[in-house]
């Protein structure tokens, strides 16, 4: 079956499966449409979580928008992000290991819809610029303005031509004028720093709206040098087509909804700031490049998209969480060797915003392959998880009192964990004051933040599970039912197991007890009693 | 009102209150009656766990019990703990904090129903001795013997003369004989080492089944030298009404079901275990005193009671988890004179059993007073907790995911956790093999094991919660409402709130973009614009 042509295309198939909510009345964009998709993050399990589409979108001044307005399309819950990969839930990693080892190049095409309509020069300022985009205020009460954030943000290395495409948030400045929160190390910004020494400014094209997949790539940490456009063809099994932008020289898929094309100066920066953020706080504002609009295009009757973000769990988050996994399990599996892996799964709710805090499950061949993940991992980015926890096979590593199981009972502190410096996270306010300057908060001097590693699994055989033998609650769950108990949802584990360390003898003890002999068992230890001096 | 007279008292009111489960179909001791009430704490939420009491016991061999048998009497849920405090669930902390503050000194009486039945001498073997108890196999398929659960130990020590009770397991060896797990440090080893160096054996007497106060103090840490019985007695108002035991020279609680007499030798050790343990796993089998029973005496219509414990949650979690928190509590605002304590909770579930994680709540009035509690509760024992973390009054401390967001967030490894070695947790199996000898498995030399303590509270004033402001969340769960969207469970936090750090500037730039006017802040920003140079 062909992927998505477009977003128009999958966002029927939410329609038709259940999981698109359609608000007809007239909603505030700025004070109450990202308010209303809020709530399904705090208060509805995620099962019950969609996409939604508003219709008739004005703002504070009445102003009323031709353009829909889409929220939380790509990822409100690991069952839209399945129906968005054309795949089981359970098969989406399986996927994006493969887009990632076989990545299908994209293709250049003549025209696509994208361009049916243009506007640039003079027009572009008549027709409204950015102001025609119905931008809703994530954060009302706290954001300094309505910022793009399904935003993927196309550049070029100005030496070797290598795309890339990520997601940064876009602060609306002015009808052709956007912030941008790019930090030192990010690759836009690697682009940006490379033609600020050549004394250019940097070709951007913002594609605002396409199908799940370009998503997908954009909230994922693919290496530098690798074109997120393929590793998008390689999750979907189908390149990308992309037409030319009409103003830069950049290249952006041809069914996008809107794309906004541009330069970023980099003789310049500007202060910009503070948006809420995936941490759980309002970002601080900072001092960055900016963009400069030269053109928007975008199809007949385009839609708006908006991720929400900002307070985990969100669509974000849960993004970033899925294609995270995809990542990092790839990373430490292929690319370090280390068939062991299991699972790498970022912590989505506050706990860790699917960035702070990964949880690496593993099958261990030999002791050293806890390390090897752990130090893999960590060696990854320069950025977040700040903490990263190794646990066995039969830990669940998305449950978080499961993982505490892990470390309350298979880690010695003072020899199970290490913490490694170099490390900068963006956004961060636990490592430096807030009237620290900019770069100092960014990476406190001389040797930065830091991650924690800790190994927390079993080092040797364990004794078993302590519930009792499968066949027993088996029975008891029989006698639990004929007795008309409340109905009952089991949760793993709910029988003992074995972990390798248990003798023959502790066997037959077991099966002595059972037959109520184990008096036998108090006549052998007896006969086995330990003399003692009087005193020690 | 007068505290329940005795534990009889007691499950009248539970069942009155329909939380007492009554089986009256004939169960199998040894491999159904465990496993059955297992059920409800791997499958039943813990509002909805209950007291057992089954009617119609027997075992393996077929035999008959006169005695019912209690389990999960004194902690399913914080709601049946609570009926037990003759409290409201809000307040059992603040009567645990009152109820050490104020102890209540025990009175002697002549005479109690405890004693309408005394078996000693041979009519105590011909009547089967401990035999006769229905003492079911907690962990069946593992367990070596039934083992007696809800069984709190009273000695004195030889020097001084105060008593004290704590809850030990008793493994089944004979009719006549006890096994115990105490390990270096615990109370009653402290007086059995001291009767060991004078070279007498130690008086002990096993209480099973008592009003609920007493298992409460029983499950929890109170410092050596206090005695049990004055706790109890501060818990519920009260004094302890005690009789002189028949056999040794010690005092029990004078409406107690049941009585074990006896004498613990000091010249030799027997080897007890394994038995299912609260840290999850099977516990290892060690060399341990042993007990002696000279008479057993009970009630008329004697009820026998356990505790189910093991893999947490269970009974034996929930009482640990209340009990410590308490006395933690306690410890920390009273005796360390730390006013800004606000909550001690252990994590119940796996993740650490009431015992290995204990996340302190504070609100911080200067910076020293998150490391003056961690380094208090450090100090408090020398076994668990393996883990503490101090959180700010705004994460809920019982969460793992928001202590997480917490340690994501508000924590910089190389600066804020410290590891403390000097510590024995017994029933380890993280620190050393199994095939390491007893001693060294449980302090491994040279320095013991760890505790890792993390402080992560935030360090100074951080920018707002990213949610929107609580108005806007308001006026949108009216629209919620309005569209008849499912039904929403709000969780904490659902609005963005302020932690200190927020400029007048932030306020009117938000303000700005409230009324669709942030291009003023744009044109702010421009005017403000950093000039670069050509190259860094």
């Amino acid at each position: 079956m062909a992927y998505y042509r477009d977003l128009r295309e999958y966002l029927k198939v939410l329609e038709s499966k259940g999981k698109l909510v359609r608000i007809n009345r007239e909603i505030n964009k700025d004070t109450e449409l990202m308010p209303l998709v809020r709530w399904q993050f705090r208060g509805l399990p995620e099962e019950q979580r969609k996409a939604f589409i508003f219709d008739n979108v004005k703002d504070a001044k009445g102003k009323k928008y031709d353009m829909p307005v889409v929220v939380a399309a790509h990822a409100p819950s690991r069952e839209v992000y399945a129906l968005a990969m054309m795949c089981a839930p359970d098969k989406i990693i399986e996927r994006w290991t493969e887009g990632q080892l076989h990545p299908i190049e994209p293709v250049v095409i003549e025209s696509g819809p994208v361009h049916e309509n243009i506007h640039q020069g003079d027009e572009l300022i008549t027709w409204g610029g950015l102001g025609h985009l119905p931008v809703p205020i994530s954060t009302p009460g706290f954001d300094n303005a309505p910022y793009l954030t399904c935003s993927n943000w196309v550049s070029k290395d100005p030496d070797t031509g290598i795309r890339n495409m990520g997601i940064y948030r876009g602060m609306l400045k002015s009808a052709t004028r956007l912030g941008i929160q790019c930090d030192q190390g990010k690759h836009l910004r690697i682009h940006w720093e490379k033609c600020r020494n050549k004394g250019i400014p940097l070709q951007v094209a913002v594609v605002v709206g396409a199908s799940p997949n370009l998503g997908f790539v954009g909230a994922a940490h693919i290496p530098y040098g690798v074109d997120e456009f393929a590793i998008a063809g390689g999750l979907s099994g189908e390149p990308i087509k992309l037409v030319k932008c009409k103003t830069v020289n950049i290249e952006v898929p041809a069914t996008a909804e809107i794309v906004i094309e541009g330069e970023m100066p980099t003789d310049s920066m500007e202060k910009e700031g503070p948006f809420g953020e995936f941490t759980g706080y309002m970002g601080a504002e900072g001092v960055y490049p900016y963009f400069n609009v030269k053109c928007i295009t975008h199809r007949n009757d385009a839609i708006y998209t908006a991720f929400i973000s900002q307070f985990a769990p969100s669509e974000s988050s849960k993004l970033r969480q899925i294609s995270q996994e995809g990542v990092w399990y790839k990373l430490l599996k292929h690319d370090l060797n280390n068939p062991g892996v299991l699972r790498c799964a970022f912590h989505e709710n506050a706990s860790g915003s699917s960035a702070a805090l990964l949880v690496i499950q593993l099958k261990k061949a030999h002791p050293f392959d806890a390390w090897h993940a752990l130090d893999g991992a960590a060696a990854f980015t320069q950025s977040w998880p700040r903490i990263i926890i190794a646990v066995d096979e039969d830990i669940d590593p998305e449950d978080a009192d499961s993982v505490n199981w892990a470390l309350s009972f298979r880690m010695e502190p003072h020899r199970d964990l290490r913490v490694v410096q170099g490390k900068a996270y963006n956004l961060d306010q636990a490592s430096n004051p807030p009237w620290t300057p900019q770069a100092e908060r960014f990476y406190p001097s001389p040797n930065g933040s830091s991650v924690l590693l800790i190994d927390a699994t079993r080092k040797w055989p364990y004794r078993p599970v302590s519930l009792p033998a499968r066949k027993f609650m088996e029975r008891a769950k029989q006698i639990w039912e004929e007795e008309k108990l409340p109905r009952l949802i089991p949760r793993s584990p709910w029988f003992g197991y074995s972990l390798g360390q248990w003798t023959d003898e502790n066997k037959e003890e077991a099966e002595l007890a059972l037959n109520e002999e184990h008096y036998q068992t108090g006549e052998k230890i007896a006969r086995q009693r330990t003399q003692l001096g009087n005193s020690e």
